[in-house]
């Protein structure tokens, strides 16, 4: 379900980072030829270049890239340049410095990675910056989010397929009274949606639909301006449907006034190598128009090249 | 620091294996053979000795255990055999059950063990018992205990040397404000003791007796018989000083009406392979008496005779 693509033949990585140096020498850089390889390898072939350039030059590649490109370009570069782990990381620590009620990163890495990847990039995150995920979520995020998102970052969910069909019916039913009584921030729901796993929360929501004719998420929309309500919403598409939650990001990313590169970038190098391939079913069922039409026409020049790149275009 | 001896020469595994088999067969149970065997062998090869065993005979070593021996005695033969890891998800869960507000398993675990102990017991949960420690402690405990402990056993803390003196400065001071109004249930409180690592909170503690001049821990004693106050000061104590802190439960499990085996056990089947030479230590200063001499006065038969030797009495 990826949209990266691998050449059949993939050259030496010695060529590969023979090829990178030669991009970065003399006046100016050759944005393509940084394109046609780096986002055309994935996360172990990406990993085995930047060890072997940082032994063939002294010189971290990520800080010869941040040298020589700037921006939206140089962000996604070296964003799909990361491991998996450490670009989450990455990204939880920029949402985590500089939160606010809209950002989605941190709900998307506790939401749709495994309980291992979260781990992964926990991991990452004390190696990178010397402290946890944790910490730093419950030092900067404030009020009800934070009561939210520090449990929703730490926990290390069950993974397996086991589901108590009678917790479900009664956390559905704890879940509906709260709704109904508007106590969106309670310690219940907060609880059964940060600690359950993934199959107990589907059949807990599927319960939801059957008890109650509704689905929770449309009896969350009481107040569509509300934000708070938003993240938990954001919470139970990440669980239930992850490639039309990541469909509509960047469906909002693209549409309206001005491009949200910042968003589109987390999307794309995030899901590229996952599964990229259905959201942009998604997206073409949704809007009439295939995504990567939709984003040549929002984007230009050396970003565009990448974005269309990771996104599998011919 | 550890207290197991193990033989120089130990006999192969199959030997140990056939031993414990013959010390369950035919009428009555040689328990000084199982103690002489499982008691003097260190995790790796009590490892060993359990997949040997099934192998040999089809039947699990911890099953063969528990069909012959019995009460305290095999609790404390079975918490000793399992790994480390396995131990401790052990231990939590039956806490997290029958959860009470002097319960200290889960705050030992949460705070004695190293961050990746405390993953790996993690990862034994879910095993185990197919569910998460997180979601059995969120279900279990109620009011301000479960505001506490499920951060706490949930955070990845950060886990090097590094200490921001500054920040230590800061967060001693909101726990002075805090601990000053008696708002000792406070979020401040518990996201600093639950999210920061090992180092930076013995920095914050430290600044705290310098800014205000007393230990936090007497701060926390107004009142007595509050079980939060000391849930708080336990955590503290597990940081800062947990040879003290292990002694004294010793030392309460010992004292008093009758002994109380379950502290007892636990304490001594987790800290053998650790630190339990120290306790011993810190035992005979604060009480003038061998440790084991107050453990055989205490205790009596089988049970006495696996405790002196994880005590490592000669």
């Amino acid at each position: 379900m990826a949209t990266l693509t691998v050449p059949a033949a993939v050259p030496p990585v010695a060529d590969d980072v023979e090829q990178l140096h030669k991009a970065f020498e003399g006046w100016g850089t050759n944005e393509k030829l940084i394109i046609s390889i780096l986002a055309h390898r994935d996360a172990a072939q990406r990993r085995a270049i930047r060890r072997a350039y940082a032994d063939a030059y002294g010189k971290e590649l990520l800080r010869a890239l941040g040298d020589e490109i700037h921006g939206k370009f140089e962000r996604a570069v070296i964003l799909w340049t990361l491991d998996p782990a450490e670009r989450d990381a990455v990204l939880a620590n920029e949402e985590a410095r500089k939160w606010h009620p809209g950002g989605r990163a941190l709900v998307e890495i506790a939401c749709t990675r495994t309980p291992a990847q979260l781990f992964a990039a926990k991991q990452a995150y004390h190696d990178r910056f010397k402290r946890s995920l944790e910490e730093d979520v419950a030092a900067h995020v404030t009020g009800d989010f934070r009561k939210l998102l520090v449990p929703l970052v730490s926990a290390y969910r069950y993974d397996g397929p086991e589901v108590n069909t009678s917790l479900a019916h009664s956390e559905a039913k704890t879940l509906n009274e709260k709704i109904d009584k508007k106590a969106y921030n309670d310690e219940e729901i907060i609880r059964i949606l940060t600690t359950r796993s993934k199959a107990q929360l589907l059949a807990t929501f599927n319960s939801y639909k059957d008890q109650f004719s509704h689905a929770i998420n449309k009896d969350l929309k009481a107040d569509p301006k509300d934000e708070f309500l938003a993240t938990l919403r954001a919470i139970i598409r990440c669980f239930t449907c992850p490639d039309r939650y990541f469909e509509k990001v960047i469906r909002l990313s693209l549409g309206g006034m001005g491009t949200d590169e910042e968003d589109l970038t987390r999307v794309i190098t995030t899901r590229a190598e996952v599964d990229l391939k259905l959201i942009k079913e998604a997206y073409q069922k949704r809007n009439s128009v295939p995504l990567e039409r939709a984003v040549a026409k929002d984007t230009t020049r050396d970003y565009e090249d990448i974005m269309l790149a990771l996104l599998g275009a011919e």
